[in-house]
């Protein structure tokens, strides 16, 4: 274990990172998106607006952070398919806040887009948003890594191995049975299959050698897990203005969650083990992972 | 001009390819979807049956026939693009219907996906599509094709150069004054991106140098426009019977359509010169080219 001292000094250093790679991040994004006065306007004003106006960016920071593990340094290589994870998930988003879907208004403290825009341009601003995803990949550097990425990514957001498969399962949950199964299936892949992805896509963008791309993956789905156990907690105890998005949905919706299945404190312990498990799997990485570590400590010390 | 004889040898040949070419597709989309006994089911089978249920597959045997103009017989690298392209069209159909879109209860001459399905499960069925077709590409082969169809595919799917800007534009048609630039924008977007991308994506797949891809994307550009100005005619004169959708429906959504703008006289012209020069556009390709030809033949000659 860390003494506080040197704690201290790598969460100031990790600080650092996080502030360049964002305003990086950001600045790609910006670039990536069609403009606002191009036509449609309407359109790109709402795409620009899901992605543009905030959220934590832990999927594409995650990414960056996999491929800085693998070669010790930033990989320019890695800005594409971590672009496209943040486009990816903006898009599920926009299309899970739909009224067909959970229903909600208000997303990061703003109104959700087809509150602000109409139902129409949201679920055109969400499809758009998936094609401009996959687009990003195209940018990947050596060109040959694209069709990896484009594997990776493509599995991840669809279905049943991943995000539209786990998002299917969570709306079906109140007319069907809680089983432990069932809540794995969508704990694993509404949330978890992306951020698995990600961490996974930084590792083939960095050239990750087979070895390496494993214990990505491990910590992926371990973190992934975690981070959505969390989710539910917070969700239960967590205070609106702080989540930025309303609270106890998830008991008013009847959704399968962790917490209701198994208990509080076995949530809470469950996150624990899957914490250590996700640490583990990066200790061969070494001081090149310390931005990957800091950022899965956030993913489930968090209060929003 | 080919004499009559000829012509009516070349259209039977041409019936012999097309079911062939149909037979394989089916079967080759049947194995790229999702089992329906796969969970969730549901989200499954709605998306099995939205691409398994029929259509004209006007697009992959585009995609097909193209490959085989460059390379004179059928080309299996083309079945990649051929798959996912009709993928997206399937995607963009289910969406296309949505309440909050065109709201559309008959498609093909059965309800639409969220009539049968539900919203929820349209909406996500139409998502798990769009990743399910940019994961075919991973498919192509070599590997390295797979950048180039990622490229073409993404641009045509998404927004301001393709599908997704198109609806959008389509959609904001009735509150916005009706210029021929803005027709000419839907036009070209909505259906003439994908259909194009159709053709340039079977050249690339069977290795077009620079020159041959420039006229295939100069023909899908003819021809998709011709297609969409003879379905603007379809919907004023098509019986319902034949159409298998609502006839009629863009008057009364006062969409923006060729004959409202130009007239029933000079949109049949339209169509005719456009047809005239995507056949232009296939001239150097000869004999190879003739599938081709004959599915642009049927993409403007046809009563459904």
């Amino acid at each position: 274990m860390q003494s506080s001292a040197n704690s201290h000094t790598l969460r100031a250093r990790f600080e650092t990172w996080l502030e360049r790679e964002r305003r990086q991040l950001q600045f790609r994004l910006e670039a990536a998106l069609p403009g606002r006065r191009e036509y449609p306007q309407k359109l790109h004003a709402a795409m620009r607006d899901a992605v543009l106006s905030g959220g934590k960016r832990l999927r594409p920071l995650l990414c960056r952070a996999a491929a800085e593990a693998v070669r010790g340094r930033p990989q320019a290589a890695a800005w594409a398919p971590a672009v496209a994870v943040e486009l990816l998930h903006a898009y599920s988003l926009i299309h899970d806040d739909l009224p067909a879907l959970d229903n909600d208004d208000w997303r990061r403290g703003r109104p959700t887009c087809h509150k602000a825009y109409g139902e129409t341009t949201a679920i055109l601003a969400g499809d758009g948003l998936q094609a401009l995803a996959f687009a990003q990949l195209a940018a990947a550097r050596p060109p040959v890594r694209a069709r990896a990425l484009l594997v990776e990514l493509a599995q991840a957001a669809g279905t049943p191995r991943g995000m539209v498969g786990g998002q299917m399962a969570d709306m079906l949950a109140p007319g069907e049975r809680a089983t432990p199964a069932r809540l794995a299936y969508v704990h694993r892949h509404k949330t978890g299959a992306v951020i698995c992805a990600a961490a996974v896509m930084g590792g083939i963008a960095a050239g990750a050698n087979p070895s390496q791309l494993q214990r990505l993956r491990r910590f992926g789905a371990e973190i992934g897990l975690a981070f959505q156990i969390v989710d539910d907690l917070l969700d239960l105890e967590g205070d609106p203005a702080a989540l930025g998005k309303t609270a106890g949905k998830d008991r008013r919706q009847n959704k399968l969650t962790y917490p209701s299945l198994y208990g509080h404190q076995a949530s809470i312990a469950a996150a624990r083990r899957l914490e250590r498990a996700a640490f583990r799997a990066l200790a061969d990485f070494g001081a090149a992972a310390e931005p990957l570590r800091q950022l899965a400590g956030r993913m489930v010390h968090r209060r929003a």
